[in-house]
């Protein structure tokens, strides 16, 4: 509703893709049975499968905190380690969601590049965790963001190469795709290709960042864990009684490519800036832009004039701003931005 | 969506008010800082503390479970005791969320009429709990429903009586007002003298019975209990991050008395119902119709009937239907009803 | 330590058995390693397999309570119910321990007689508790406790027959025997005839209220609920660095039937007291006397007497004393005790 | 038990005291009211409080774990941070029992010189926590433990610098003193001036790796955090029924400072062993030797002929070996591993 700032602080900033509304408008009529008993939930099931090229079960949950903590609550037990990149969203910004879901479930962070988690050093973690001791947390869960919270995406090999971790350690993986439209829209490999084709066995699926509005959903790639999600989600609340009105809103997200189109706007958009600055002496990107996010590393002065001059973003650090680019994002943002950006260099190199 | 068979399961089986979603359409221009940083959510606190008639907080929450559970488990500790009446949601139909929320807390339900506690025997549980031994769960907090499971509603002196109680013993005193609106409609009083000035410490708003989509709220009279929700709710994973879009539903809501102009329809659709069943012989309405719900009491062999010709209810025991009229249950639903309980209680008697 | 006030408030205001200390004093040779890893641990295994004449997993545990608690949430889930009687320790007395240790699991009181659950009601609350929907909190276990909260003690045949509903909706069968071996003394079956053969899965075993100091046990009969139960224990704080002063009290406790003889101590006293009381115009014991408790009904001015006049005891109701025997309650306590009951019921009536 | 191998595992594998097994047989007449109401247990917070030089609350809890836990669960919200050693017990070797007793809290290690925190760095982590933001962790509680993991001693100074940010920030400061005899031995200050003069707010009172059987215990020094801890001991099943049988142990610790007496025993043997290392070439010591705890760096093949000749320790990495003294480590079990670490360096060196 500001007009004048220029909007880079998150991609939830944006607005809902006009599709989705739509779709809330067309399943208001008639009656329907509450808490998923409604047709369109039967139909997001049968979408889904297809999209996914396999049989999986899909849990519509208001938030992208919700589906992660969840996820890993029904695939771990309380004495269990998660293991996660330290710049994970699971490790930095739920305010203990995952220890809470999961009942005092360890989250144990292990560093890599970019927010990825290194197969090897996660192999060697989990050698060295104590199996089977009491003492220690037990290994049960990986968790992986995509794309990462440094804007970097994880290959269909890499994603396979923990994948296999996880199996020969008998752990559950946890794909975070609060960005995964980003991600599959930027690798141009398929859902199931980069999901339970490369080893994932339950997925955080984001719809609000990239054009929806109130609802993210859980997808699951096996039947063993879908089971008692039902009990999970509705102990934790978060099973809407009125449950077509989310379950049209994902059925509006993936019809068409919808998903894919909006992703690829953002991610072009990143694209554009990442170019644009790349040519800007005093300003430097500093992690891979692979999806919708560009990590900018620019003297103290010149981020303390962007934000004067009305640009709205993150610091990660004194030299540090995250920039993101919505779905909405314009072109003429982009420019503007970019002017700014390039003012600001020159201001701080005097 | 289905149009042969009379839906009375629930209230949740209905639409969303048109006003609702067109405030949905309205509000998806511009960006708006996540999480509630937007100007929508920040009237929406203006405009409710109006309502209230005092400065009140307000939380969108997914769903009234939530909003219940995390009531609870913001005003007690994990070794309190939670009185309620054995029929209410928290007991019966929230697979544990209390519990969840509350680290442990545990749910003591005491007998009372249609659904209502009874303050003596509060009182009587209260004084022989054991405050103070460290055997015994604490008494904490008074969980009301109104209207309540049954279809009765406190008035007013009621609920001051039992906020009497609450004050005397130091206990927070919630209510679960999942059908405020309808209890509100009934009594024709205000929503402050229903709630704070009858001692109610926090509300759990109830928006989506009744017209809503996929958000309820939280409503709190006391600033010291609301210092620490949005911890609370942000670890369980319920708030979202496109919060205009749930603060333009509750906006829309209580605008011009939406609310309860739905309320009024839901109750008045009940009214007719109970006034025509009490004049069918072998149907007997068993609890007071003060809000949208009937508890009609027939033989076995009538209610088979009844969902034989595609009446949808849910049967609370072998001679006892619940049927709930929704906002938009039209005149015409009512008579066919009412004709099929008629030919029932016929068949019934042969 | 107190020398004139007649102590009938709890067996565990009692000694400890010498027998037992003495185990203390002859394990402390040497070194051992620690949290179970010593060699008194083993044989504690090898001993309590003999007794119960099967290959049993044991588990020391400080307290009952920590045992009761451990012993559900190791055998349920997060959304489960726990069925129960409304006067069971953990119901009553153990500071929401269950819900705590069980992650917000529930507790559901059944009424039944003498604080014995009635094998019809439980099964007709399984039946209609909604198991596989969501909102429902799920059946999975039962708590009973041997002997019971009201003196009484379950025959073989109504635990089987309780066994057998646990077995046929595929519940656990926990025994809360805090008073395990009053009722084995009582009944003279074997161990196995009580617990295993008769569907139970697992035992609280209880050492400290029969002559222990510190430690209780929990006894697993099947290897599948063994195996987490280390870890369950490990994050309670439960497992003592030094375990052999653990084992060493439960090997002394059992060597040579001295916990049997203890109990029929405790028994023997109790069953003195009912029979003299049963002869005593105006009192009147109001449940089986078939453990070491003995509830005495008089009126509310004898009872005052009582307690002016040094007996120490724990009043139930205004009319209701609950009066417990030691394993080393002396026949000349006993005697005073009677004296004084019957003096009481003298100065009632007039 | 073990007669011929050189026990250098752990504190824990040693014996208990003779003064407090006496002390149990000496507590053992008459009868006391349980859960701490007997005179022993009064005695104990007279005697404790002396000690510490000011009113103080003392509850013993079976194990140090389970002390840890609860003393940081009694100080926090389900929301919160607490700043521990990566090295620290609570973050390796308790099996999630923070995040259990604490509601899913979360431990956020902070690297620093011999398992010690530093003040710079904490001042740093609790500065850009986020506090007050809803998506943060919030800094809540800090945790020390003395004498460290690495057998380092913190000064009193070291302490008042934590205690200062401590109170600065508005967070608690817990120590974890499993070893708290052993340092306080080693300054040879007072334990008050270790502990709340230097801004600890509650303590985690070691007593069984020096002496002690089955008990350690909480010292709180604070009467607010007190005031419901008696409510979390009893809902995690660590109040013992026959409480005497814990408080005689901890009365005769303290008594006629025989803690300090067994503490300056184990660290003695320490220095012993530590003097004689610093002269076999081949053979290091890599942390100070301020407690009973040694780390020795010697090449793989040493440490391996160490194990094979019958020494029994931890190794820490293929080339680091902790080796513990306890209060009953003979000067002839010293002798024997100096020898034996001699040969093996010898060997290692070939």
């Amino acid at each position: 509703m500001t007009n004048e700032a220029l909007e880079f602080r998150s991609d939830n900033c944006g607005r809902a893709a006009p599709e989705i509304l739509e779709a809330l408008i067309n399943c208001n009529s008639g009656n329907a049975l509450g808490y998923g008993g409604d047709s369109l939930t039967t139909e997001l099931h049968t979408r889904m499968s297809a999209l996914f090229e396999q049989s999986v079960r899909v849990f519509p949950i208001p938030t992208g905190t919700g589906a992660n903590a969840l996820a890993l609550a029904a695939t771990t037990t309380p004495f269990s380690a998660v293991y996660c990149s330290p710049e994970s969203h699971i490790n930095t910004s739920e305010c203990n969601a995952a220890g809470f879901f999961g009942s005092g479930l360890k989250v144990t962070a292990l560093s890599g590049q970019f927010g990825k988690l290194d197969p090897s050093s996660l192999q060697q973690a989990i050698a060295t965790a104590g199996k089977g001791q009491a003492h220690k947390s037990q290994p049960a869960a990986i968790n992986i963001v995509q794309a990462t919270d440094l804007g970097a995406v994880y290959t269909c090999a890499e994603v396979t190469q923990l994948g296999a971790v996880a199996k020969n350690n008998g752990l559950v993986l946890h794909m975070d795709g609060a960005r995964f439209a980003n991600a599959v829209a930027h690798l141009g490999c398929s859902p199931a290709e980069l999901t339970w084709k490369a080893g994932v066995d339950i997925l955080s699926f984001g719809v609000t960042k990239n054009g929806g509005l109130l609802t993210d959903a859980i997808v699951v790639f096996n039947d063993e864990i879908a089971n008692n999600i039902g009990f999970h989600l509705r102990r934790a609340g978060t099973i809407w009684s009125k449950m077509r009105f989310a379950s049209a809103q994902i059925l509006a997200y993936v019809k068409d490519d919808l998903w894919l189109r909006l992703a690829r706007q953002s991610n072009g958009a990143a694209t554009i800036l990442a170019n644009a600055i790349a040519k800007i002496e005093g300003a430097r990107i500093i992690a891979p832009v692979e999806a919708n996010e560009v990590f900018l590393s620019m003297r103290a002065a010149a981020l303390d004039q962007l934000a004067e001059r009305g640009v709205l973003f993150y610091r990660r650090g004194p030299e540090l701003a995250r920039l993101v680019c919505r779905w909405d994002t314009t072109e003429q943002e982009l420019q503007q931005l970019i002017l700014l950006i390039q003012q600001a260099a020159e201001h701080a190199k005097s």
